[in-house]
């Protein structure tokens, strides 16, 4: 008899770890069955901004792989609309709801893999079912969003609550819809996922823009007038709003593995080891938003939901299920986001998070341009390079700027999983030619000058 | 007395030298005098294809640092329009003349720095002083051919001979302008920077903007009318001509080096160590496209002739003559290029070096987008990666796209310069966002078919 797999979430990481999985072991040895709550399987819910403002036109566009390519193409028993409620580790079986139908089905599991990704924070002011509120998680989320913009009477002013990458990218696709938005964020600064100092550039552009960002503002409750959201409530007053839309960050989506048992870390997430096993329970696998994992730099658990890590650690899973040997080496925290004409980079650890590792630390910011001065289009860019101190080896990095100014990143992440120091990093050979940077490409610069700040 | 040091030489890497040098030690201290031949110093002769074209409009947009402003700014006596004509090492001093005046000067130096740079390689039938027959190697070489451009009887038919990068990148910048553009190489495929599988994409793109390229075709002498260029003689036939751009490579200019008795080595190059300092004769330096330095992944010296090497090592030349430390840490080949609306860049080794190096390797070519594949704009990339086997070291990437294609190369430069493997790099944790990346980047893409190349 076929071992048996049961996948809970049918979203990137539990459906990279189906295909890799099946690439490996064929049906008679691998019986795979995968539950999904919502409609769809396999899409990119990062895509769901771009899909609002009417960027990108279709809904299917943003899904990868759809159920039926997966029956067909990887032979794997997919059943959306089906919620998985309960998860016997002892009888081995999860139990699932079919949120259609209104069945209860029953289903023996080998191997689990819990990928259930992550849910919206909502504080109490958020727990509600009122009309015009809506989360950006799931394509199911984005279609109800997409419905509302074009129902009557149609919305015309948006509030985002939270200044995060979802709550940026969403006011500016709502910007792009012709509503008029407000950005409420409680710290000084949105894009938090920066330091403030670079945050702030981010801000200006978005005023730019027409974002009204208000910040310090602090979210007390909904207003209502006949079922639908009519305001928001704020420590600083009454805000019109016929849409809202909550940008106040993700956790990970636990509730069904902390009832079956599994144990989480200190940032939230389910615990795996580097294969991606649930630490301690045989058999039960776990990927995606819903687990924690390393950060290279800090050395510490993180809880980093984001696409990319959840297709590598799903392509882990399955190599391991399949009977392969791979391991997940952990993150370090790069990110990048349009922001407006704007381009956003990060990785590794902004100033905060090197005080709470322990470090010791400069942080150097430097100007320059992403071409040579000269060369029509030649834009500023801002690079922020955080360095040990005395050592030099680079901690993190953010970079600000117009075109070419995000992927730029990378090559700081490469340094930074290198663990090279600043005084290495002006050694490196990067790309020159006019229409792509200065004879010192930025990262050149910004390591020079973060050297004179280590006083060499 | 102060000490005094001689730069012959006024481009990047002498008056880097010169900068660096005078930020640690002042006049009283060192005293430095740069005798230039041409007209301009610390120029961007990578930009002149630009100037060309008329994409930059002012020459001296291309001028970082004018004459007066090195003398000025740093001190520094910069004679320009002098060119050295003999370098005395025992009597520590060097001849130069006045070009415009006729007269003659002697110079004594206790620090010495050879930066004379390149000169464009001439076979036999370049050797000429024919009108319309133009290298492009310094500022004064891009007037003379601007004039040339602009004066009656107008040019109508260029050739450039030599498809390296000052060659494609002139023949894009003469269309631009209009002319009818033949571009002759020898070779099966012009920018043999890359292999031959990623330069057939160049070509059909220079082809899509009206460059003829005929390929196989070695010139064999140029035909002359009333005194100004009229054609080239090729193996292949008579080609009509009145402008001609050798675009054949360059050369170290070492005639005055060697003269003097300043060694060369196997690459052609002036040879220095780690710190710049010519081998082997105390108080002589050297910087820039004369000399020739290590190539990090081969182990063999080369001469790679670029304004960024010579920039970093002027900064590296200036340091220690300042008292400083500082060393040169050789190069890994990174190049980026733009031809016509395609991005170009490289890094490490092609398949011809690797072969060369005695490496065993696998290459792959994959497929991928700049952006997800949803997002608006999204455009072909093709990543090729040569990696060694068994081991999987990355010995050399090419990358060939649109937007955002060229500089991703720096992501493989830095994982190349820190000795990584396929297999390592996979785990890359670099920035994803739909309009920057999918959701695995070409990079990792490439990575990944890479490791199955290699059987894991």
């Amino acid at each position: 008899m076929a071992e048996r797999m049961i996948v809970v979430g049918g979203d990137a990481a539990g459906m990279a770890t189906a295909a890799q999985a099946r690439r490996r072991r064929d049906r008679r040895d691998l019986e795979i069955v995968a539950f999904e709550r919502g409609h769809f399987t396999s899409y990119s819910a990062c895509g769901i901004p771009y899909w609002i403002s009417g960027l990108v036109s279709d809904r299917e566009q943003l899904v990868a792989r759809d159920p039926a390519t997966h029956r067909k193409q990887f032979d794997i028993d997919v059943r959306i609309r089906h919620e998985v409620t309960a998860i016997d580790l002892d009888r081995r079986e999860v139990l699932a709801r079919d949120l259609d139908g209104g069945g209860e089905v029953r289903e023996r599991f080998d191997t689990l893999m819990y990928a259930a990704g992550a849910v919206p924070i909502k504080p109490d002011w958020a727990q509600t079912d009122m009309a015009g509120v809506f989360g950006v998680q799931t394509l199911d989320d984005g279609s109800a969003l997409r419905q509302w913009l074009d129902a009557e009477p149609r919305p015309r002013r948006a509030v985002v609550a939270g200044g995060g990458y979802i709550g940026v990218e969403m006011a500016e696709a709502l910007v792009l819809r012709g509503l008029s938005v407000t950005l409420l964020e409680r710290n000084e600064q949105p894009m938090s996922t920066v330091d403030p100092d670079m945050a702030r550039l981010v801000t200006e552009a978005m005023r730019g823009v027409g974002v009204d960002i208000r910040t310090g503002v602090r979210v007390t409750g909904l207003s209502e007038r006949d079922g639908r959201v009519h305001g928001v409530e704020t420590n600083s007053g009454h805000i019109p709003a016929d849409l809202v839309v909550l940008g106040l960050g993700v956790r990970p989506n636990t509730a069904l593995a902390e009832a079956a048992g599994l144990p989480l870390g200190p940032a939230g997430g389910i615990r795996v080891d580097r294969r991606m096993r649930v630490t301690g329970v045989p058999g039960v696998w776990a990927a995606g938003d819903c687990v924690e994992t390393l950060h290279r730099v800090s050395g510490m658990p993180v809880h980093v939901p984001l696409g990319t890590h959840a297709n590598k650690q799903g392509r882990v899973a399955g190599i391991n299920i399949g009977g392969g040997y791979a391991t997940f080496a952990g993150v370090i925290g790069t990110a990048v986001t349009k922001v407006c004409d704007l381009e956003v980079g990060r990785t590794g650890l902004r100033e905060r998070d090197a005080l709470a590792a322990g470090f010791e630390f400069v942080s150097v910011i430097a100007e320059s341009t992403n071409r040579a001065g000269y060369y029509p289009g030649a834009r500023p860019m801002t690079v922020k390079l955080i360095a040990e101190r005395p050592s030099g080896r680079l901690l993190g990095a953010q970079i600000v700027g117009w075109s070419e100014a995000a992927k730029r990143i990378d090559t700081l992440a490469v340094a930074l999983w290198n663990e090279m120091t600043v005084d290495d990093m002006t050694a490196l050979d990067l790309g020159y030619a006019p229409p792509y940077a200065p004879v010192w490409d930025p990262v050149l610069v910004a390591a020079r000058k973060t050297m004179a700040a280590l006083g060499r």
